[in-house]
């Protein structure tokens, strides 16, 4: 068992944020319609810099003045597909991190086929999914839509076999996420339940993820620091909300206004 | 003249909000652009699980696990409409219900006749539009872009057609909506001009339709109690609204949070 | 130097808010995937009647009846390029006013150039964008992303030579905003960093002056007027706001209830 010691992580990611307020890393973001402006929105609430841009015609430029890549299957086709795949291959190019998010993985043999296809390119730094997503790429489970059918904890196995096979980082979300990597495992307990009642929560974590791992090199800390700063933020904000429409406007606003102090009062990790 | 029983009708509503906040039907959609995020914060805020999703290579698997289909043309190409017209099929041949909101119908051939091919590939279950969509189906009448140059009642002649042609419940958006059957009229009189001011309302109150019909058999019903749940929801919302930003605030609040006895103090059908 | 009358300015600018409230005219937008809902419930809010439309198919009859066109090229790829080069000819035939808003001009090839193939069909009325998507219009320069690394000052070189070779007006976006035609140029000082903060304040200034255009054949009146509108209006919701998203919510809102009184009290232009 490993000691965590929550006073440090919170001064830890207390760095990362303010690295992320002064950089504004240039977050490139492939990902769905859906859920486009309210990852703008995030990215930015944080302090960091999105640009959406999926043309064959731009890829390499884009890729060029990035400073990390969000691929995120929500409502791929097959020209968004070759899309990802040639960005993928640009990005670990150039060495920059990369942040696959497997939306409905399991849905469709369409989804979980286009992941495989990416996997075969370039590994990811680091995949976040709910539990069935991550399953899914390992086993061929069938997942309800995008919403999961499991625990984190079930994903467990299955995190387990992908950094194995594409030495990542695994983020598991769900009540409770889970952060796995070779010799690491970290639970992020805080959250609400309100965040599943309101769309693009688990992607706007994966650009969060993307934005620490633009500043920090240790893929396994970025991802836990994203996730705790996500988790917080939902937790503070849904305390404020009388539902999902009061939730989403706290939540911006709570991560925009994030300090020191607030992450010390609620980091709850184990 | 029908004796409508507001009372009991109101614990009709109910028991399907029930349904869906129990089961979460899998609603897919394949809607436009401008409306996604919203329709998916509509249907989470409601109970249901939102899907969207338009690759052509994933279409029968979605639809394999779906409860009801959307079909939406704000912002269709030919791409889409090729899609649009595999959904349907597929649909039909699973016997879910299908919606179908012909956005912007009338406001060029193109969209005009896109309704037509699906039309003659298989009858919706509904069919919700403002009053010039309604009519543009059967009349060839030119409509301003997408917003309603008609009233309800003017587009009652153009719904009765379609009704014998497609055997489907009409649904005619306005300050007053109007579902028609075969046999069946209602008029919801809840609702706020406010509504017209934020975007995707119409196209949200599609979404919450597939909602209902994917829990409940009887079209008709189930589209009543949609546009009951959905003029209830904005009524409300806008009466605690400064405007517009907050208006769309209040409704998911709203519409999350709803109880038989706000709907029995508001519904004003008849 | 120009001698500006605040007051005759704010009755101007109330004169042509009124007129768009009365008339409601049909802003066509052809613009990116993040923005489309802002946008749209922008305009909603302004008093203007929003379409977003891209098939080709359906091109000629959406600007038949369109009043204005925004031509944003936020997340283009070839498809959508092949559109604006159609529908930037069609407006020009119909002679409706053009705006043309740059996103991410010079952050990558494919993009400027995309810029100067519609440049080479049509001149538009007024082009919109920050310092330096203004400046990679006329030099190659580099931006990183979307965000601009010029101050506008800096763009004025650029502006005056687009305005010589297009005969437009050039609005560059920033703290303070120039618009800039011929022998006319206009700051306008209010505004407030929080817009820089959430996603799509840039695209929402075209689109707000697509709506001034409509109404107002004075180019570069009708761009002062929306560069003033949307400036009060940021400035006054950030003023309420406690972060990006309860900025969003007021956005809206003091939008929606502008009056004469409130743009007297708050212009400030030189």
């Amino acid at each position: 068992v490993q000691k965590i010691d929550s006073t440090e992580i919170a001064a830890n990611i207390y760095r990362d944020l303010q690295a992320i307020r002064l950089q504004a890393p240039l977050v490139h973001n492939i990902t769905n319609f859906v859920v486009m402006q309210l990852t703008a929105n995030a990215l930015l609430a944080l302090g960091a810099s999105p640009i959406m841009a999926h043309a064959l015609e731009e890829l390499a430029d884009i890729i060029k003045i990035a400073d990390s890549l969000v691929l995120n299957i929500g409502t791929i086709d097959a020209n968004w597909l070759e899309t990802m795949k040639q960005a993928i291959q640009l990005a670990k190019q150039k060495n920059i991190p990369i942040i696959l998010d497997p939306v409905g993985a399991g849905a469709s043999k369409f989804r979980t086929d286009s992941i495989q296809q990416l996997l075969t390119i370039a590994s990811p730094t680091i995949i976040r999914g709910n539990a069935s997503e991550i399953n899914a790429l390992v086993s061929l489970g069938v997942t309800k839509g995008v919403d999961s059918i499991l625990t984190p904890e079930q994903a467990k196995p299955a995190a387990q076999e992908l950094i194995k096979k594409h030495n990542c980082t695994i983020v598991i979300s769900g009540a409770t996420d889970f952060c796995l990597a070779k010799d690491s495992v970290l639970r992020v307990k805080n959250g609400s339940a309100l965040m599943a009642k309101v769309t693009g929560m688990g992607c706007t974590a994966s650009a969060l993820i993307a934005a620490f791992c633009a500043i920090n090199p240790d893929a396994f800390a970025a991802a836990t620091h994203a996730m705790t700063v996500m988790s917080i933020t939902g937790e503070i904000a849904a305390s404020k909300a009388n539902g999902p429409g009061s939730f989403q406007l706290h939540f911006y606003d709570v991560l925009y206004n994030l300090s020191h102090q607030t992450i010390l009062e609620h980091i709850d990790i184990e």
